[in-house]
């Protein structure tokens, strides 16, 4: 098939024609669950058939292979699996646009292209999207909404099969943002891949502490290990897909950690300008809704550990007129109480603890 | 001073006389503050004295000195100072015990007890509280509430000393923990310096990236770099004062980062067992109140991004009658709107996910 011949044509808007996901696990059952509140005809497929039955069953699409070629291919399968897997829809589907949701693209490219030469159908793609949890039973209509979901088609991809991709991205609720998979790679290793080694590092320390020096654990500890706790396989998986993207970038940080050693352990460290680079890094983020960073006030309220409190102090805060931008509950030890953090638009944060003190809240900044 | 000898006698209850604060800033002022409400007698002392009379006006004491020997002085000033501070304290009030508030406890301890021999009176502590925010203006009577004090005796320290600046840290709202100098800076490095430099190690990262890819962050980068955002020359001050233990263990993580590079660099990389590490170490951080762990269900609703809607959203979680653990805004890019996670105890979240959908949230696990 030429770049544009038998895709676009004929389909009229949206899809065109059914999906068929590979693969039900939470991803692929989210997208099955999102794609028929859109009424598009799904099919779900799964090496385990009774897992196709339970995505089936939760109302994300029908168990049986589809009649006819689908307009797209989703293969939803682990990043092991993306490569093979997308050589076989290609083949099985030669009308299909097929696309994926790994968290790697280049590799899988690399492994597809190997195998045939019949890749202008095929489109990567990332959601940004995910959970702990695992499996159909946790997929849900809503997964991606409001995320990014990266496309990254190589560049003989035909431009017909990423337009539809995106839609169908966009029909799952998400923003599409196309990139060229080897700048998705190094998107992730950066975003995703290398925070995680470096909170697994953190949080490598801790196993073996004195249970009584954990004790002085604080916020800080807490938020910069979280992620430490994701599932060792499956990260396995993802650090080995992307491993040249992650090695580069990991050689930085230890030349940043040797200069940390080298400075600490010198009569007169000096360790401002590393830090420094530490707190730009944390300016550079975006803020909410992909936007500038905006500047908020942070007020502090201590809120009792108690059915309906934190819901009391929300309306409370709400009847001042006031938007919470973000809330921290730092929790207290020993004590049936927290401490909350509310973020509000800089310049508001007088008059929410003015709303707050008259209805008798112990709040300060 | 003999151990013992003019301290606890006649004093009476509570801290038994006035307490003199030195350094006026978050921490001096809200300690003020606190021991204020106790109607402690307070004076407060600064090396620039228009910040002593602000913490004044702010009700944190009188900023004229005392007129007899304070129960206990308050060294609050910069980690860089604090040695010498004390050394001033011991001599200029000799049967007062001295304290401090510092980060780090073996090195100043080690410069106190090379300037003067009178160290008995000396008892170390560190309250567990802070805030981006520095300066009497930003400090409250409840900072320290219920927030681990560590309290760090050296051997030859006065056990009567002790129990006062116990009482002191409980008198400021703090929950009083002793630790051996040595074990307090080692602990601190795991807990706070040593992830303190890890955040900035990701951070850092982030300075150069091209824009488009930081449009993939998600809250998992957000939450590992958040504390790299301090404040680097209190930061190099603190890295400075606990080299030492934090050179040992950043020795120990360099070890994993190479064995991380090695193992990603081979042609089968084997990293779960260096995962699975970090997974017990975020295991082995204690839970809320202090009290073991617990297991939660997590419960995901999608909320408007107006006054109140969260309000809303927690106010008809509370008539669920289930009790949020945790609350976690996810920022949704382009939309507005935002994905709210809550955190309830295990069992409680289909409960949870009932009694919200019935009020019309958009709700799934």
């Amino acid at each position: 098939m030429t770049s544009g011949g038998g895709l676009g044509a004929g389909l009229g808007g949206g899809l065109g024609g059914p999906v068929l996901v590979i693969g039900c696990g939470l991803i692929g059952t989210s997208v099955g669950l999102a794609l028929r509140h859109h009424d598009v005809p799904m099919h779900l497929q799964d090496r385990d058939p009774e897992v196709a039955r339970t995505a089936a069953d939760l109302g994300a699409g029908s168990a049986e292979p589809p009649a006819q070629d689908p307009a797209v291919v989703v293969v939803a399968v682990p990043p092991d699996h993306v490569g093979p897997v997308v050589v076989e829809a290609l083949q099985a589907w030669p009308r299909a646009v097929v696309t994926d949701v790994g968290s790697v693209k280049t590799r899988p490219l690399e492994a597809v292209a190997r195998a045939t030469s019949d890749i202008s159908r095929y489109v990567g793609g990332h959601p940004m999207a995910g959970s702990e949890r695992s499996g159909p039973l946790a997929a849900s209509l809503d997964l991606f909404d409001g995320r990014v979901w990266a496309v990254t088609p190589h560049e003989a991809a035909d431009p017909a099969g990423v337009d539809r991709v995106a839609e169908l991205a966009r029909l799952c609720g998400a923003e599409p943002v196309r990139m060229q998979p080897a700048d998705h790679d190094e998107a992730v290793a950066r975003v995703s891949h290398v925070p995680h080694v470096l909170a697994v590092l953190a949080a490598a320390r801790l196993k073996c502490a004195p249970e009584d020096h954990l004790q002085l654990s604080g916020q800080g500890i807490r938020d910069v290990t979280r992620i430490a706790a994701g599932d060792p396989d499956l990260w396995q998986q993802i650090l080995t897909a992307n491993s040249s993207a992650v090695v580069r970038m990991l050689s930085d940080v230890r030349s940043d950690l040797d200069r940390f050693i080298g400075e600490l352990s010198s009569s007169t460290p000096r360790v401002q300008p590393l830090l420094q680079r530490g707190v730009a890094g944390t300016q550079a983020i975006p803020g909410k809704h992909g936007g500038p960073r905006r500047s908020v006030d942070a007020v502090f309220v201590l809120v009792p550990d108690r059915p309906g409190q934190l819901g009391r102090l929300l309306a409370d805060s709400g009847e001042g007129g006031v938007n919470i931008e973000d809330i921290r509950i730092d929790h207290v030890l020993g004590r049936p109480s927290g401490l909350v953090e509310l973020s509000v638009p800089e310049g508001d944060g007088e008059r929410l603890i003015v709303a707050l003190a008259e209805r008798g809240w112990a709040v300060h900044r």
